[in-house]
């Protein structure tokens, strides 16, 4: 049995703790949260709004946005315990206080409303030796089971490869949902292409699943194109229709 | 039962004829296309690469590139029949020479070894009056089920804003393969995230499916990914960041 203690209860922490309670392996016997009214329906000798009167537990989760990890990491005596922080783009390095440390990243998209398939989350390990990997194995296989041992220099590229696939993504979606909208068309149209276009690439890499004028270099389409869009769209249409040209 | 003459054996026209061999209602008769050879599985007295040979059918479907769309208008002699073309990006206007003209056009990226569910695919439909709209979606229903009447200023808009959300989007996916690989990340790891994100526009609007640091303006981490890009990266992060903030 792991005792867990989560520090933070946003999406991640939230989710978590929900995860772990179906768990065997794992029990939570303390979540920290900064404002107790929003933990009312939680029993209240599992919560605590005070890091001075954290239980011990072998893992402490911060879950807190990435500016507050330095400061939450400092009031936290871990003894012997483990110490994760839960960040995409914060290094190990933050933990250095702490004997054992590391980082516990799921790389997904959380919502508040909507359930996570944790089978489906990639769990991003690191750690400060190889007893701590294995428990952080223990613990991300015990709600998932797709882990990958990634350092904090690759952790750091993944985010921002993460921002490329999922913010910048939605925001064509948000383009074509403007042209869709601004002439009446029912934005619907467009999800099974959506849903293909993030499923091809399963199958082929990017680059061999890339079609389109851009690629073609089809001249009279892309003026055409152009000639269809306002200012800013125009600007993105021919900035990206380049880079995909460059290659 | 209604009779079809396939022009050009593309991608479009290939689907298309594997998808009418499976009903019951619609009859190919001839099949269109400029080198015999490529097309030597088929029945001889199926195919022609002589427009004038033609047999009559009761609807002319034009599958060839754009540009040779005009060419090959040209040499149909329809009389009654409808002709239609299934271009995205080219107006009803280029058949104006027939007196039953149309639009059937798929919206979806076809690949030549993928199977398309036609189920799934949003046929954009167009013509020059009531019969025929009547007769398209007789078609189109035969072989699959979201019909959408589209005109052709609507089309050309779709078919932009299918540039963003399918080739742009693609490109981004593209990205972030360049980062992952560059640091020996496995692409594999964004795969659920590229899931999730499509997904998303199923249930929420794009604008309220955004996330990230551009949207929250963090502008700590949108400076130490800057910091983690190549100059052709930089500058599209840059440009996307800006648009995402200015909404």
């Amino acid at each position: 049995m792991i005792s867990v203690a989560i520090i933070g209860y946003g999406n991640v922490g939230q989710h978590l703790h929900k995860a772990f309670l179906k768990t065997e392996s794992i029990v939570v016997n303390q979540i920290y949260v900064r404002t107790l009214s929003k933990v009312a329906h939680l029993s209240s000798n599992m919560v605590t709004n005070n890091l001075a009167t954290l239980k011990q537990a072998d893992i402490y989760i911060i879950a807190v946005s990435d500016d507050a990890i330095p400061e939450v990491s400092a009031q936290i005596h871990s003894k012997n315990a483990l110490v994760v922080h839960t960040s995409g783009s914060v290094s190990i390095d933050v933990l250095d206080k702490h004997k054992n440390k590391g980082v516990f990243y799921l790389l997904q998209s959380f919502s508040k409303n909507k359930a996570i398939d944790f089978n489906q989350i990639p769990f991003c390990l690191e750690s400060n030796n190889e007893k701590n990997d294995a428990l952080l194995l223990k613990l991300a296989t015990a709600i998932g089971k797709n882990t990958y041992a990634i350092n904090s220099n690759q952790r750091q590229q993944l985010h921002v490869a993460a921002v490329f696939v999922n913010n910048f993504t939605n925001h064509m979606y948000k383009i074509g949902n403007d042209i869709c909208e601004t002439h009446n068309i029912p934005f619907d149209i467009l999800l099974p292409l959506i849903k293909e276009t993030a499923a091809k690439v399963n199958v082929l890499k990017p680059t061999e699943a890339q079609t389109g004028p851009a690629k073609r270099n089809d001249i009279k389409t892309i003026n055409n194109h152009l000639s269809l869009l306002n200012d800013q769209q125009q600007y993105i249409y021919k900035i990206l229709t380049k880079s995909i040209q460059d290659g």
